[in-house]
């Protein structure tokens, strides 16, 4: 006989500095190992398995990753929001927590997912966003950029753009939204799109700060796309300036992040 | 004989959790350390001192601390802004320098110093502000703070806002300005003055911690000044939310951040 399980959906931000990602590796600490200890520990004890709407590279940040827990008593949201606040270490937060159909299931409800990269673009870095920027110490050609990321729009074969130990059955991707701007000091990418293959995002971000520095234009990224080479693309962006801003659901979710409020 | 000497002023930024603060100690690694450490690496190894507009406690943060060096060359200012971003740690940065007259002190020189302390007010705490923000899961009144500061502004005895390992031969500083005011999920306690006790801006804000949580009120802090009692204050409130913004002086400096630029 079994108890009864109810499904939680929750919200997590967490800085990725510390983390091999979101899933278990067995070279070091994941979020989804911190995560199922600290939701194990609030249901005194019993074994949890969290599922997420995707991995996350190591040293990439969530600003909204969505898992699922399935837990043998209902608890308020701002119980959960509380109790995870206390047990979570300060580079991990449950920005919202709240009950979901028992079919609910992240990783294939998502339509979407949003990612950001930013680099940081002047000579001296800066103290208050080392690991959370990519600094390049050269000005970037963001228009250049920007022309550069529209030929990666659409659905292509996006082997160029694929990590060599990328496991995913096929190299067909789309992108629906990709977009370079500059943002005071920082530059930033935003890819939106229903899924991506290992490294995508870091490939692309690397390939245009190859069209930043003048290195390649938009015929020659066309070309890379067409040439379906890994090899032809620039190098993989570090993990640090990545971001997981939004994972995308149809119809969109409405998280009550004030829920943990007094 | 001895060789002529260049005086170059060094505006600093600093993540300041794996500091001492600026001056040397014996317990652990100090900013001034690390700068002087790095000018006489870009000078050959020559002794070198650097003299700041003031110390800091171990864990406040610098957007621009100002800093004198004496040095047996002349070089450019981006020479130096370059030389100091490859050598310094990911957590300390020169954003500008520049020459500057022999007798220039900026301890003696500045008229003054504005700091800010900065409370992240909400319950899930931010994992991208640990280290950088007091974090308080209550709603702060900010008004009712912002009124018990104003009791604080003028030329006042700071006998209950000063640290018992206090130094200064005199305990009456004068506030020239102070407010408290939200933005967004974070509180800003904003403080200039000509200069400031030990620990007096961290008193001050534990002191308005209290006054925002409902504990004190206006009148209260009005009898704390009175009493010229430590005890009456709130506590300190931790170093990790407190920033020096800038060094104040008359006429203003109008520093090139642009000089490390290609």
């Amino acid at each position: 006989m079994t108890t009864p399980l109810f499904r939680w959906r929750l919200r997590l931000a967490w800085f990725g500095d510390a983390y091999v990602g979101w899933q278990r590796q067995p070279n070091g600490l994941s979020v989804q190992e911190v995560v199922e200890d600290a939701v194990s520990g609030f249901f005194g004890g019993v074994p949890v398995i969290a599922r997420a709407a995707g991995r996350l590279d190591a040293g990439v940040h969530s600003r909204g990753q969505v898992v699922v827990v399935d837990v043998p008593v209902q608890r308020s949201s701002r119980a959960w929001v509380r109790a995870l606040a206390t047990i979570f270490p300060d580079d991990i937060t449950c920005l919202a927590a709240e009950p979901c159909a028992p079919d609910f299931e992240p990783r294939r409800d998502a339509v979407g997912k949003h990612y950001r990269y930013r680099w940081l673009e002047r000579w001296p870095h800066c103290p208050f966003r080392a690991n959370r920027t990519w600094h390049i110490r050269r000005r970037l050609d963001v228009p250049a950029m920007d022309a550069a990321a529209q030929v990666l729009q659409g659905t292509h074969d996006y082997s160029a753009f694929r990590a060599a130990g990328c496991t995913a059955s096929s190299p067909v991707r789309a992108i629906r939204h990709i977009a370079v701007r500059r943002v005071a000091d920082e530059v930033h990418l935003d890819v939106r799109g229903p899924a991506f293959l290992r490294h995508q995002v870091r490939i692309i971000a690397g390939t245009l700060t190859q069209v930043g520095v003048g290195r390649f234009d938009a015929d020659r990224v066309a070309a890379i796309l067409a040439s379906g080479c890994r090899r032809q693309a620039g190098l993989t962006a570090p993990a640090w300036g990545l971001w997981l801003e939004e994972v995308l659901f149809e119809p969109p979710l409405h998280w009550d992040e004030t829920a943990g409020d007094a």
